[in-house]
Parts: C-alpha cells; structure tokens; sequence
C-alpha cells in the first residue's frame, strides 16, 4: 500500500485504486483525529497528510463528520437517521428515538464500536476530548437543529439511552437486560418526548 | 470512631489492634469479592481468610454489603441515604433522588470511586459481574423494598442518572458540565419521579 500511494504519477507502476486512496485517507484521518481531536483536524489537513486534493475527500465523505463517522466506524450517521426520525409526527418524536436507538444497539455489528468508543473515553482523556467534540457539534448540534429541543433536554435524552444501553448491554442487570422493545419503549419514550419537545 | 480505633491499636501487646485486623479482613474481602465476584464470596469465607471470628466481621461492618461498601470504597450506603430519602414526601421523591446523587457526585472524593467501578466494570468482565451482583442486590433490592417502585422502573432511573454522570463528569459536555444542580433537578427529578411512582 505504501508501495502504490508513493508510485503514483508517472512511470508505469500501478495508480492506487480508489479502495486504496480511501483507506489511506481514513488512516490519515484517524491518525489527525487522535493528534489535534475532532474540531483541530481540517478536512484539508486531512486531504494534505493523504497526499489526496480536497475535492476527492469531499467526493467520498461529503464532509468532516463524514470522514470521522467513516473513520471511527461510528455506526450511526446523524444525518440519515434525524431526517427519517422527524419524518414522524412530533408527538412520536420519544418514541422513534428510542425505537432508532434500540435498532442500532440490538445489532452486535452497531453496538461494538459505540461500546468501544464509550470505553476509551472513559479511561483516556485524549479519546473523551474527541468524543465530546464530535457528540457536541455532529450529534447534538444537528439533533438541536432538527427537533428544536434546548441542548440541556439533548443532552438529558442521550444521558438516558446511554446510561440504558451500559446497563442492559455492559451490565447486563435484570429484569433490563432482557427487557422487549417495546417495554423499553413505554418505559423511555415519555422521558425522551419530554426532555424534546417541552 | 477512626481515631479511637486507631488509638486503641497502638496498645502494648503484639496482638493486632482493631485497625489493623479490620484492614486485613478489607484487604481479604477485596480478593475474595475480586475472585468469587458479590454472591459467591460469604461473610463467613472472608472471616476465615482475614482469620478473625464471623462475629467481629459482623461488628465492624453490619453485614456483607457493609463489608463490599467499605472494602471497595464505595462512596454511597444505601441503607443510609434510602430511609432519608424516603422520609419526604412521596411526591418529592424524584427530587430528592436526583438532589442525593448530585450531592455525591459534587464531591469528587466520592465521585472518583464510583467512576473508578464502572470503568472496571466496562473493560473487565470479571469486575462487571461483580458490580451488577452489588447493585442487583444491594441497590436496586433495597430501593425497590424501600419506593414499592417496579425493577425496570428503578434501572430506567439509575440508567438515567448513569449517564448523566457520564456526559457531566467524564465526557464533560456542555451546557450539562457547567448547569447548576437545580437546573439539572428541575430537568431530570419529573422523569425519576415518574419511574419511580407510575
């Protein structure tokens, strides 16, 4: 891989493919992201360190959040999943919210990486700084914009289903560990439509 | 209590003082708690390891939750904190619950502890069983006994509260790091109280 990104242009050794130039471009970025943190690592420096223009990382990841979601394996992407949440009626906003985090974390593939993401930034400062900026400006931010809830009832809601997903998922207390959905649901989502909505 | 135990310690005689044998059984429990997790380590195994008589272990700690409570510093006691909790009125349950935890989570001697538990308990599977035995039975037990409230409504509200403390204390994010505690009161008390009495 070394070999193919330094080959690039003239002569007749092999372009790297666009695989190739993507992961290389997630490897720079994990790299920045750890270094400098969510809000000091640019898309540009990111493109610049991946030897790539801009323009190509825009291409692949339509934007900084993109390439972190990418690069993190984050496994929920705010941008797909707000706009079908509010395609709700609003008096269902609790309960969707629920119901879409019960999906993400019900599948083993979804929950790891947000479990291992939890885990370090709660024993290194380093990945907490990261995680607070990303869950502040691409989390947050974008769930404030779209539910036009105060951040203090965002940040009540997440604290719920954070704290519900340590103790049915990490803990795996009873009677919540084995809890349906739908009892999760009555049970949580009045809480999080009024942390929302009032 | 501690200085008279102290001072008696330092008697004449080579037998050890009551500071010193209560240390040894702490130091015991913690091993045996650390290997046979909560349930498996009897009251009675940790006074044959420590050498001393089940009775003393009974007179300086109560019981086996008093001696875990003590042996891993666990900054809270809930056969303390539940009656006083309880002598409000029913309706301002919610609020003294949440007032209670931001009271121990304000002091950083008592919130490092518990912040030092789960993060065991989130990257060793040995130290999560142990914490879910503890809270299982020590603190969800006694809170159901003492609220009438239903198990999953009082680990909806504990799920509550953990992350709450995740998203002020360890991820730090704002506006939740710098709210007052009645801001966070007035915010999260109708949500426990409606876990906890619906």
């Amino acid at each position: 891989m070394t070999e193919a990104a330094e080959s690039k242009g003239r002569g007749p050794g092999r372009r790297p493919g666009p695989t190739e130039t993507r992961e290389k471009i997630l490897a720079e970025a994990r790299d920045l992201f750890a270094e400098k943190g969510y809000d000091g690592a640019s898309l540009r420096a990111i493109a610049r360190a991946a030897g790539v223009d801009p323009a190509l990382v825009h291409h692949f990841f339509g934007n900084k959040e993109g390439v972190f979601i990418e690069a993190m394996r984050f496994p929920v992407d705010p941008s797909v999943l707000l706009p079908r949440i509010m395609s709700f009626p609003r008096e269902r906003l609790g309960e969707m919210m629920v119901r879409t985090f019960l999906d993400v974390w019900g599948d083993d593939d979804r929950r790891a990486p947000m479990l291992a993401m939890l885990r370090s930034a709660m024993t290194n400062e380093r990945a907490a700084a990261l995680l607070r900026e990303f869950v502040a400006s691409a989390l947050f931010g974008r769930a404030s914009q779209a539910t036009e809830a105060p951040p203090l009832g965002i940040q009540a809601a997440a604290g719920q289903m954070i704290g519900l997903m340590i103790l049915r998922y990490v803990l795996r207390i009873e009677p919540l560990a084995s809890a349906s959905e739908d009892d999760l649901i009555d049970l949580v989502a009045p809480t999080i439509q009024r942390y929302l909505t009032s």
